[in-house]
């Protein structure tokens, strides 16, 4: 993690759920050099003195904001009963003006793949690597009420990518590693191909190190688990797009994935809310052991 | 109830959640005079031979589709534990073009109020509260395996107006009701003052005949319970535009208000998905008993 941040949070909102307090703040980043929203929710035990929680960092996939799964997903039920923080951070850098950054829905605005782009053109702001395992760390150790030791981390779709490929190069910052739908193999798939290309350019080699596939077959770190639901009635499953089987294949004995492959559900929050009970359980274990 | 209905339904979505199906369905209102869309909730049971299930009617308040339920409310994880059919109509006509139904987002389109216009302007198209007593509880008959004798009834804000008021007119029809922040005393709030004046016209006796304040002090059917939750920090509570106190304290043994206030929610879908799952254990006490 880097030094101790400046950063000053504005409460852009805050309401009552479940208990709790859901709000969303906005703060200058360092490393995406605009202005950036978080969802932050607290559980009552938040406020109790000398609260120390864990904290579940949730990525979300492409053209959410950090809206999408504060309002859709009903997470708040099982952060409040398993006492966990949650943190979500939008999913790129927003009105930084790069030219063609709102041309496809799929890169640039909304689309930020969760990697530190080297293209020059992107490579000022698209930080979004850095700034989810750094600064975004940081800013939550400094500003909340959080055991910084008991970090777990999930996403969806292009934020499922996120969170494997973060948790597999810092298995030690995140204790419990989960997704949805998560693009798994993006360098064998369309999406991956045409982010990877757009941020980190020609050099295939460097698109390695942002490929869960490819970073679970070559991990050395301590034994991680990697909990994974797929619906099998996705589209973009079917397209071939997602390939959690090439994640699942992957032949490391220090590397576990729990592959749940879910008869009828599609790629939407539907999805999502169906299943977000159970990943909550899931980290809220291994982080409250 | 009116005779067989002819509509023919058409499935505009259909999504598994929660081991059952969301769907939304559009058709030809008789009674709105236009297409009008209706969420469908069906738990994994509806679709055994044979079945016959409760079902229970969300009613929506100002400016919601069907949409805002079930996208926001997180209802269907109750619904399929409680093996519920739920039902979620649109607000008002749309598309009718009658002038000026766009010029507020409290009158006219998305807030029909559950009212049946008199005045001629709004009386051809804004019949919500046939459209809900007669022609959607026929639909829904017709359509889905429901028990017609098992249906109930909820609503937030205007559609937790329009819960009571259609309960207390129809004790018989809907066997449980319940209400989110419901406007519980239109006649003395302005929302209502200028609804009821816009839709019914200046002779304030006709008001009362869609006063849940009014209907209740005035009721004279088989014993009825209004369930009734309410958050303390509503803004729309705080300016005296709901009145709930007004319903508790109505005088009359055959109707019992069980009125929760809540300290420190507000008047959104947070406060809903907070307890969306105590109403549906309500509902399903009596209506699978």
């Amino acid at each position: 993690m880097t030094g101790k941040s400046v950063s000053v949070l504005k409460e852009v909102s805050s309401v009552k759920s479940f208990g709790g307090t859901q709000k969303v703040f906005e703060f200058e980043s360092k490393q995406l050099k605009c202005t950036t929203r978080i969802g932050v929710y607290l559980p009552a035990e938040a406020s109790e003195a000398g609260a120390k929680l864990p904290a579940l960092f949730y990525l979300s996939g492409l053209t959410c904001t950090e809206a999408n799964f504060i309002e859709k997903s009903g997470f708040q039920r099982y952060a409040a009963q398993h006492k966990l923080i949650v943190i979500n951070p939008d999913t790129s850098p927003r009105g930084v003006k790069i030219e063609g950054d709102d041309d496809g829905w799929d890169f640039g605005t909304g689309a930020g793949f969760y990697v530190d782009a080297t293209e020059p053109k992107w490579a000022n702001n698209y930080r979004m690597y850095s700034y989810v395992v750094e600064e975004l760390t940081a800013v939550v150790g400094e500003n909340f009420p959080v055991n910084t030791e008991r970090f777990g981390i999930t996403g969806h779709s292009m934020g499922g990518h996120g969170a494997f490929t973060i948790a597999l190069k810092n298995p030690t910052l995140f204790k419990s590693v989960s997704a949805f739908a998560p693009i798994s193999n993006p360098t064998k798939a369309p999406w991956g191909l045409k982010a990877f290309t757009g941020y980190l350019g020609k050099d295939t080699e460097t698109w390695k190190a942002y490929d869960a596939t490819e970073l679970a077959a070559n991990y050395k770190g301590p034994a991680i688990e990697l909990y994974l639901d797929q619906g099998d009635a996705d589209n973009f499953y079917k397209q071939a797009q997602l390939l959690p089987e090439n994640l699942a294949a992957v032949n490391n004995p220090l590397v576990n994935v729990k592959f749940n492959l879910r008869p009828g559900y599609d790629h939407s929050y539907y999805f999502i809310a169906t299943f977000v009970g159970d990943h909550f359980e899931y980290h809220a274990k291994i982080l409250n052991a």
